[in-house]
């Protein structure tokens, strides 16, 4: 679509996005999230043509990763810089924050001259979504009472409950394949969970996934081995967003049946719900052995799943055997980055340069996010980047 | 005020700042005070009025933390971005420094392209100012013998003198607070140890506000239990100050006498002087043994000094039980962030909003700093940026 | 040089280094190593004379450091900051690499918005070169199959077999001291092995120093303890080289010797070719007593050899006594930064601000590789620089 399209369908999309954060998908509306993947769409093609997106003079984007992170930091890295914007790490081994402060005060603190505030904190079930809820209460409250001279937006870089800039990503990547977001409905998509050789990784993927996908009339299929559920309420909610979109939502116990007839797989593991819990009361209680014993039970566990691969022989009974693989990387192929894993290295080969593609549309998400948080009219901004198209390299 | 009006009253302050660093606040002449105060109100207002500050097309703002830090580390991230600088941090940990190089060495190195230095070192008596000294020689050598293009403006983010940035921050909210500098003649300031339940926190804070309010014809009372004095040279020269700007300087050893008929408290823990000077002898020796044990003594001796509280019993005694509560934070706060600390929760509570906003002024008054030192009229840069109106956020 | 006529000389020198790396100076032609210098020096002078050479109006800048670095990290920070690009560090602690993804995957997930990608590797001898070519192709496959948008350039910022942003910057310190490239013909330059008490340095700086002042006419000597020799193809390379310039190369395993008449002496330790080989086995199979032992070994043999100090008397042999000292610093100072090492105070002291100069051309060495590998004509995009005049600090 030329960019001139592009900003008309953004204009025409009814959205209340300023001065809000983006936590979770099903927190926007239909025109929200429409218009978050047309910005992103508008912002890769700028870029692609040299042309220059940078909107802040100057401030600051703040990040808080409370876990291990590349792509996830590089995206956010390539958002933030591609705005204008200067990214200052919220270390929190290396601030005093140890020293009891509370959320409220550190919230403020960092904010002074602060556009954008990114956080992952997704190793504790019942804490990540809570911390951005409390640091985005602290943030109305100093604005509102002159502390702050702008208030700046939260991004959701991945909690306990959604991965919103991967599942809106992944979305951007499925409307690219396909063509279109008509083009979704009635598409199968298996988001199904699969076996890795580690244990306690969040369940922020799966349920991002079938809490946005269902909203497209998509036949969403959530399959894992019995015990390895999802939070209830957003596993509720995909049956909701299913039946008002016109799409189906099931849940199965097996890979083959969410594999049938899919035209889309996206297998990848994650610890069971109730297992997540488990782990954080043992983290917060600094209990080791506990730990180290909640593991083994674990992978013990795991190893019962290890013919939920994503091989070829199941890959043939999804769509003329040609359904679109996904993963939010890093996979675990089988024979290459441990033994058995969640794909086998022939699939994941043949899907690689297009799992590659669907990360690209990370960083473009982000800006987006950020773009429509803090712009009244992001149409105008887009149409105003264009007219000036000032090269973002060279003279 | 207006900004002309800030930019006028500027140009009446026979400055001579350009191409010096800021150290201590007793370096700088009052009318160089005065137009630091004035600098950082222009730019607080151009941010908040969504004018950018970006002066600096390109350049680097180097920072050496050999502590921890999350506000100052921020204030001056927040600093350097409105003013165009990109940050570099010197992280002695990566790099090669401990291969024994000479300071002298080092701070060329890291200088080729850098505008400003900004150094926190507080952890050892007699070392952190001398240190900031002798990186300023090597500056002045380097620069001299055409080894650096420009001479960068060194900031003293806290030594184990003075923090510079902090006592400055506080200034500017008294200012904001009580209207003018000419407001503060005869006002009452107790600036009183507190008991923390933590040891071996550095004098500079209390240090920095003897030094700098005692220029403004206030009445400040410095408070702390019998053994808890400062820098004796430090403490000699508020009493200097004090008899030349027409105010009083009074050492005693009672927080209710300190309090009593304040206009503003400033309740905040510190180490002994002699406990400190013990402190960097044992950290230098790499003894921990004898470190335990000082901290051990130290711990109990505080214990003695639990009712050096700031309570609603000693707000009372404040004039018209009203005082400005001030703290450079985080506080100690009793329930909150410690069982027993600096200050009760629901005095700290009154006053949250202010600490918050006292707070504010740091990254201002550091761009205004490192504007100073690294621009020869300030004032025309100003004028300049008002009119330039370019917008910091949008088109 | 006016930059008018730098800009001249640019564009006599026909070049290929559009969208191709910097890896090794010995990949590039003599016309492509003498662009390289003249935009440096155009570089240097535009900040020098205060002049904007901000070309980049957002992208990244990725630095992996897989060794601890002041004065690269800061060269290399200053020289894309220069260029208007901004630093995201590849801290590989932080991220998910150990996850067991490819280098292919890692290389695309952090080049989606990057323009360059600077790298040290230099502490496995035979791994370093190899890393970085594998991440050019993986970058070359990213960019052909659509997966980025631009192909970002690698900067080799040292690895196993070259330093080339150090010795082209001891080139163009060479230029400088020695008024021409056509001056350094017939010079006599003694890159020599000297003591140290340290271990396991790398090889790359003298391999870089004989690969390329070989190719300028000089009478390059490399001296070194028997048993401390380089490795083979590069010192191979650097007789054919001396051939084709009309210069001379030769190996002698006397300090003394190579001093002899002397224009030029560069006196640093390296570990010897077969203990590095022997050091990379150890490290990789995390032999700790293995490396323990070779150490000690080396250390041992190393003491033999304290004799191998660049001091006063060795000086005197060189030309008129009077040899410029070079060094990539940190230095081994006797009785300065340890109690024998490579080079006596008074010498190192005499020399100390050429060596300061001689560093100071590496950010503009830098920031010369990245134009020239990401403009295809860096001479039109100089001359724009200067004809904007866009000032660098103020208005």
């Amino acid at each position: 679509m030329f960019i001139e399209n592009l900003i008309k369908e953004i204009e025409k999309r009814d959205t209340n996005m300023y001065g809000k954060d983006f936590l979770l998908t099903w927190d926007k509306s239909q025109d929200e999230v429409e218009a978050t993947l047309l910005v992103s769409e508008a912002l890769k093609k700028l870029h692609a043509n040299n042309v220059s997106t940078n909107i802040f003079d100057t401030g600051l984007a703040v990040s808080l990763f409370r876990d291990n992170s590349t792509r996830t930091r590089f995206s956010y890295g390539s958002a933030t810089n591609m705005l204008g914007l200067t990214g200052q790490d919220l270390d929190e081994g290396k601030s005093q924050i140890a020293h009891g402060e509370t959320v409220r005060e550190t919230a403020n603190m960092i904010s002074f001259l602060t556009e954008v505030i990114g956080i992952r904190d997704d190793m504790y079930l019942g804490a990540g979504h809570t911390y951005m809820k409390d640091v985005a209460a602290a943030l109305d409250d100093g604005y509102k009472n002159n502390v702050l001279n702008q208030r700046p937006t939260i991004v959701n870089l991945q909690c306990d409950v959604d991965h919103p800039t991967q599942s809106m990503a992944d979305l951007a990547h499925l409307k690219d394949y396909f063509g279109s977001l008509e083009n979704l409905r009635g598409k199968k998509i298996a988001m199904t969970w699969a076996y890795s050789p580690s244990y306690g990784k969040p369940l922020s993927v799966p349920q991002g996934i079938i809490g946005l996908m269902t909203r497209f009339g998509m036949d969403v299929q959530l399959a894992y081995p019995e015990g390895y559920g999802l939070i209830p309420e957003v596993v509720e909610l995909a049956g909701k967003n299913a039946a008002q979109s016109g799409g189906n939502f099931k849940v199965v116990n097996s890979m083959e049946d969410a594999f049938k007839d899919a035209d889309i797989v996206y297998p990848k593991s994650w610890a069971p719900f109730h297992v997540m819990g488990e782990r954080t009361k043992l983290l917060r209680a600094g209990d080791q052995a506990g730990l180290k014993d909640l593991e083994k039970q674990c992978l013990a566990n795991n190893a019962k799943f290890k013919n939920w691969e994503c091989d070829e022989q199941k890959m043939k009974l999804t769509k003329g055997g040609k359904a679109l693989y996904m993963h939010c990387l890093p996979a675990d192929i089988s024979g290459v980055s441990c033994k058995e894993g969640e794909v086998a290295a022939s699939v994941f080969d043949r899907y690689r340069l297009e799992t590659y593609r669907e990360a690209g549309h990370k960083p473009f998400i982000i800006a987006a996010m950020i773009l429509l948080g803090r712009f009244r009219d992001p149409a105008a901004v887009l149409a105003a980047l264009d007219r000036r198209a000032k090269p973002r390299l060279g003279f």
